[in-house]
């Protein structure tokens, strides 16, 4: 009997019917208080050997339709690799046709990654002896907001945030992030030495736990987008920004990056706070360096293709990366990732993958170290 | 500031204060619909370096009030190494003394094994060529429920069954999965090679996700203990063992391990079906041939100390391992660990510990090998 | 071009010819100052994808001639995975035909084990703070002889001696040590756990390490089989003996094992000190014990084929296995395992290979264990 | 008692005395048939918890004596991690001063790099299937010269040339190789990706496999300096060179990478064609792009201190980076890394050390990638 769950960390799915031919019916459950939906994650049982026709039927009321062109879902047996197999997109529905190879086999918008996986990277960081740890809140479902400080602050160590994962449903943010932390750790990487010794890191490598365990696209479990409200974060309706923004405040910020993914552009890129007044040029400035620097330490990312710019003085200052430019005068980006592949450099069997994000979170650490010199407290 | 949280994977507790001094007024919750409760599993973040006092002020009215006598916590910093520091039973409240060394402390009723790791099992030991899945049914919870058929059936293959975390607060049970199956899918072990000649194995390596979920000590999603409805396991308030009976009146059963943890007793020990009316001989003389290869295979195990038997007639018929020995007249026992530690071979730092549960898991194996000649379908 | 080369530690071949068709005429050289050779282990490069026919011609007049019958080739390419392909021994010639994937491929009479992988052994040994290293004293070509001992001597703990590759070319005698040791070091197997409470294990890993090196079959760097001097070691002929023997009159004998590898019979068996007059009744008794206790614990092992037992005071006293039980009145046993394959549970792909041998070895704790209660010192 | 030997895979001492105080009185090898020595590897057994006090005597004379200045000398227990100790140079001889933990402990120039590894090197390499083998040729004592092909030449592939390890005792130019063959073999790294669409490497790990094996500085089985004969060698008295030189021909090169170590400078620096005649202007500006990304890449590189630049028309021809760099009138390079440790980023625990130098190797893939829209085949 061919059967399809959910009930997992991240899980999402409804299933309106499921036939012994392989064929079934489904729909994304929509966040919670929310409109937004995009984000699956689904096991399906029995079908080993089986032509499975899997047809979403209300993908083309998605948050984005257009992140369904040209885009191939992923699937795991072993829930470690994660493959890629056509997917179509016509009419609204989605339609994945694949006959798998075992009587268990898991499809997800993009590669998991799950709380449990969570709480081990923070562990694992934590017990490093240059790493502290620390609780800044608790989240609407009381799970805690994670924060690692990264070097000694004081002196004149660099404050740079780096975080990840407003948006629950883009998983390739938090696979990024242990790529980044894993080369920021290593004791015998000459880029992190250095970089250690001059900027204190403060890392959230999730920013939206309840999203991510509910399976969430874009939202808490409030059905609160938490990039859309950094100008007047309530304690109360998204504790989750309130209380990081709090702690910069704390520490002041000479660097800020959050990390996201995008349903449509098959590219990696950088998004600055295009459109926000009053910002030094060095903004600008360090951008750019940031951007070639990242170019040339990795050439899965690219300048050509990105976002539209807004006209000076429209920029939304709900969003983190303008809000923290504006805050602190400093540098502050919106990384993006593909839900699909990169142009330039694609992978048929895995699209872009986990394996492929840590490298770019390592080639972030590589940025980092290329601009360190020009970053300055300004605020 | 210190804080505690379960919002996790098998997370429970519940926090009635928390002081700055570090001390904490705790309670364990109870198992949904039910009286039972016992398993405990929380977060301390802000405490490293801070003298804690974790009082669980309602461990007098638990299950097993005398579980906490010689008991000892379980803590890890890492997720991974779970260590033991001593804990106090007095006047009703069970009393943890500790001064973290980090930030972020677990602390256990015993080492957790959560439903991704579960899943992680599964699917590694699925992809092994000579398994094969099966979805069995649903939990109520709208969970999964796993089984893995090891060897191929048919011919002579003895149908042997074992299944493990009824009771899903024993987690051990699980452990020991682990180290079960590790070993009988090594293809260069030649116990294991010998047993899947002669044997089929039907193992669920955990009957109860919804309760392993929740943070249960003993019961479903509906407050059911499992092993109390084996005479008469109804579809709609425990699922989870009426599709298990239902495929072993297919496959016949020749061999049954039900594996627990008990509270109370710092021993590894079997319960055989005593007080079973009408079994053959063979069924007590099996099992006293598989506790004796299994005393051989193992120092952990012994036969001393266990329960109690009932008188001639009295058994609970509710019970897994006396309703499989009345069916299918067949060797069929309940495999218990301690929460606690083996008196005759203790651990300081350990206690019984997962690592100890995956050995004795291996040591199971050879006791099936010793036996496994003895077998037979006989009904 | 196709080329075979064995200058690489235990290489040997010798190559008279090497035709561009894949043809190749070998012979194995003999052990230096010996007639003993059977032992082979040479590189061929360029053949990837070539039919290969290599003609060893000598192997007719080789120490064991039978050893040649139904004997697979051990082959590899990353050096870790030994596979196995068919071999033919007609006329005095062994040849192998195969057509290998790579441009470089070993081939050898049994999986190789390195000079340098036993000093990691033993310095990962070493390393545990229950064990002492110490230097027996030199062989003649300047190498150390490592003794490691395991657990604390003193009180009522059982001295254990096992020794392994007297003969260099029976690797296999130095994998299997590699699992007993491994498991013998496992802080959470029960079963050493309560050995290493009743014993201390005086273990030679490598008894050899210039025949070993050097690429012989059974001799040392003077051509000296160590295993027929052990009534009257000489310390300038064979002083690997005579500082063994020494060591042991120190700390006297309470168990003695003797790995080995047997050309001829495709099984795992042991040899007593058949022959031997005056010892204790509770020698053999002590044996037969060990064995039953081995059969149950791995399949890979029995007792119905094995070496012929000599008649009453006809054992050849220059043995390791009769000197030892003589001497110390004490179970003392060699354990035979084939080149080949075992009969009973044979593996066409791997043939008798490291993984089974470490298996094997592991399998021997146990059995030690089985007997530890037995044993007394009795000289 | 304290012994010491060298009776291993690069071994080298020779012990004039040794006491059981502690202290002994050493001298280093000179390489066979050559004056050069400086390279030491042995073990001392027995001197655990003993206050050891090793005298090199013949330091002063060794090749480079200033090396010894500012060095300290290397050492492990478990031959995986080599921690630095304090070592002293007064009078022309070297005085190790240490108190070793163990029983067994070896001291080294520098972390070694035994055969063994190398062979486990070409084979983990060989079996990917982007990669071909090649045996070149012999070395005087009989083993092959290993060449391994990186990419499918052809079309516009760049041929890229890197060899390591001219000087035996330079093992870090191993370590370096490692590292480089790692990066370039991961499907997932982007800039190792399209490195591999521009370019196909012909990699040789390792040069001089005779000196190697024989503990030599810097020459061969026959005494030869490889890095002396690149104008003119002679297949019977440098076939290591000749191989490598007559391939190269076959193959053209575009680029050229010499990896070295050196006694004296605590620097990473390139040497690169200086005082060659006739070379295009491109030479000296495709090394300054290479270098300054490597700058970029790694903390650990830097361009300050080097060797002094020769007159023009002075440049050793007999020196592989010149000969190739006038042959094939294209970048060509000398990389140095340091015996002792960087001074810029030095490291207590382990000075310079393998860790290390896989990351340099690592960051010269990247530098590689910089580079590589500027090279050409120009002869």
């Amino acid at each position: 009997m061919i059967t399809i769950s959910c009930e997992f960390d991240g899980g999402n799915i409804e299933v309106k019917s499921c036939g012994e031919d392989g064929a079934a019916r489904l729909a994304i459950r929509q966040d919670k208080d929310s409109e937004h939906f995009q984000w699956f994650y689904f096991r399906v049982t029995g079908g080993g050997g089986l032509p499975l026709s899997l047809a979403i039927e209300n993908a083309g009321e998605a948050s984005y339709p257009p992140g369904w062109e040209g885009y191939d879902v992923a699937y795991s047996y072993d829930r470690e690799t994660w493959f890629r197999t056509e997917t179509s997109f016509k009419d609204g529905v989605l339609t994945i046709e694949h006959q798998p190879e075992f009587d268990s086999v898991y499809y997800a918008y993009f590669a998991p990654y799950s709380m449990e996986r969570h709480l081990d990277l923070v562990a694992a960081c934590m017990t490093d002896p240059r790493v502290a740890y620390e609780r800044l809140g608790s989240t609407v479902d009381g799970q805690d907001m994670d924060l690692l400080t990264i070097g000694t602050p004081g002196g004149d160590k660099l404050p740079c945030w780096i975080i990840a994962r407003q948006h629950p449903g883009e998983t390739m943010a938090e696979w990024l992030m242990e790529g980044l932390l894993e080369r920021l750790l290593d004791p015998d990487d000459p880029v992190s030495r250095v970089l250690l010794e001059r900027a204190v890191f403060y890392v959230v490598p999730n920013m939206n736990p309840d999203g991510s365990r509910r399976g969430h696209l874009r939202t808490t479990a409030l059905g609160v987008n938490l990039n859309r409200v950094w100008h007047d974060p309530n304690m109360q309706t998204c504790p989750e920004v309130a209380v990081v923004r709090e702690r910069m405040e704390d520490t002041n910020v000479a660097f800020f990056l959050d990390v996201h993914g995008d349903e449509a552009l098959p590219y990696n890129f950088i998004a600055g706070p295009d459109g926000v007044e009053g910002l030094g040029d060095h903004v600008r400035e360090d951008i750019e360096a940031y951007q070639a620097a990242l170019v040339q330490a990795s050439p899965d990312f690219q300048t050509e293709f990105g976002y539209p710019v807004p006209p000076m003085g429209e920029a939304d200052m709900s969003m983190a990366t303008n809000w923290v430019a504006k805050r602190f005068n400093a540098i502050s980006m919106t990384l993006e990732q593909p839900f699909k592949d990169t142009k330039d450099s694609p992978s048929q069997l895995y699209g872009w993958s986990p394996a492929r994000a840590r490298h770019l979170g390592r080639a972030n650490v590589e940025a980092l170290h290329a601009v360190v010199g020009r970053l300055k407290v300004r605020s």
